[in-house]
């Protein structure tokens, strides 16, 4: 199933993608969720009851999917966790004398993020600002201290995250913090595809990222040092993940700083990342606003 | 004025201490915002207007200090952004090669918060945890690149911070995060303090680190390499401030991975940092409850 976070004049609603169609689930059912986290908590018993209402759907409850104002599938989570250096191609492009024997975890605010189509903003202070393709995952069900082993039993779906990156900001410290979380630089979406659509911790993928339509990086996600289940496993072992938790799980080699010669977005770039069984996130770049 | 996030029956509440009384500003003005970050978007006239409260406040809107629930002054923080290598001896005992020329930042959730005499949870996984005596800022006004003239204009208020630290995990990888974000690992509190009572910045204030009353940290807020308006001012470089975000400033030497030998936090000890001015940060520790 293809849930969708979308903006309805009375504020956030969840919908439900089928193909160019989009299912207003508020509007089939006032008494379905209204947020993606509250709906992942649900569990079964909230997808056994959207699949209940797709069935009765009302023809004024549906809608072009392209005339939807979409928002991150998660447009506020609680927590955003990045794995570095989690492709063993890009580690080496990053600094070819370490090999990691640990997942590489950092923090993003959700104030970085950006839904399907709205603009990666380049800021006023940076002409680095890059791109990263990655596979994001997010928990269904919560759980601390979780066996590796029914690890992915946590998962409510995946999506496609761009994990913008303003590089110049990255490296000045040993923490990349500053430069992984500038406003409006993280694109997360189109959707959150549940996991029955795809195979066990979206393994054995193809992953691509294009500019302008020029292949980027290419990778399959078998690729991954640490996999979906090992990065929510050592997570936990220091925090309680919950349902709308995203974990954010590391990019191929082929990001711009480390490309021959360097390619950073520019406005008008358009950035387009696709995962294979699942869709393509896209969205263009423009430069920031002069802040008021 | 030392405004206090406290736990109501009916939930978070805002409330004015005085001395070892407390005022519950919803019971004397239910009008009143309930919740810190709200309560500093209001600016000037919200603190006018609790002045006034505060002015005709019935017996039955004060209670004992000691007998309230305590909440973190800021329950959920949009933003919790701390700052390493803040002090130089505290850098020099990390890494005596390298003296920082910009602030690291790196983030905390707000998962990690516990308020004053709640417990810092050691974590089963390690016997590694770790304190560390910090000011925390927490902005009052939002802004984008804000000019360092202007930044202290930005600040709502100080508190303390014992910034806990998983230190195995801290420095399993380059980057800080996991050993930073353990569950209930970060005390804030007891309260926010406006800044009209501390010295501009909150500097040149003594700011020192117990545990079970063996002093462990001791320093002046004068010591720090990048005080609170070159703070804001570089954070605000890539990210939009708003009203309830924090900012926690960094620690001095003596923490306790550092101590010959080194001691870390076990069950039955008890941490107090004291600032200048300001009051006391006291909380106990013990060992995280077994996971469910």
């Amino acid at each position: 199933m293809r849930l969708v976070s979308f903006l309805h004049s009375d504020g956030p609603r969840l919908g439900v993608r089928l193909g160019d169609v989009l299912v207003d689930l508020h509007a089939v059912n006032p008494r379905l969720p209204r947020d993606m986290a509250s709906f992942l908590a649900g569990g079964e018993d909230a997808l056994a009851a959207v699949a209940a209402a797709l069935r009765t759907a009302p023809a004024e409850s549906q809608m072009r999917f392209s005339a939807v104002r979409l928002l991150p599938p998660v447009p506020h989570p609680g927590k955003i966790i990045c794995v570095g250096l989690n492709y063993v191609d890009h580690a080496v492009e990053i600094d070819p004398r370490n090999l990691p024997d640990y997942p590489t975890f950092f923090g993003r605010l959700a104030s970085t993020l950006v839904a399907h189509n709205e603009p990666l903003l380049r800021p006023s202070v940076s002409t680095k600002l890059d791109f990263e393709g990655e596979v994001a995952v997010v928990i269904g069900k919560s759980g601390r201290m979780i066996d590796p082993g029914k690890a992915l039993g946590h998962v409510g779906g995946y999506a496609l995250f761009n994990e913008g990156s303003v590089r110049d900001y990255q490296f000045r410290t040993s923490q990349w913090f500053l430069g992984k979380n500038f406003d409006a630089t993280g694109a997360f979406g189109p959707e959150l595809c549940t996991p029955d659509e795809l195979p066990p911790g979206a393994k054995g993928l193809f992953l691509a990222t294009r500019v302008n339509g020029r292949v980027m990086q290419e990778a399959t996600t078998s690729e991954m040092l640490f996999g979906v289940a090992t990065l929510i496993a050592s997570l936990s072992e220091a925090m309680t993940l919950h349902p709308g938790d995203v974990i954010v799980t590391g990019t191929p080699s082929g990001v711009g700083f480390a490309q021959k010669p360097p390619y950073y977005l520019k406005p008008g770039d358009v950035c387009e990342i696709e995962l294979e069984g699942y869709g393509v996130l896209r969205n263009p770049v423009t430069d920031a606003p002069v802040p008021f």
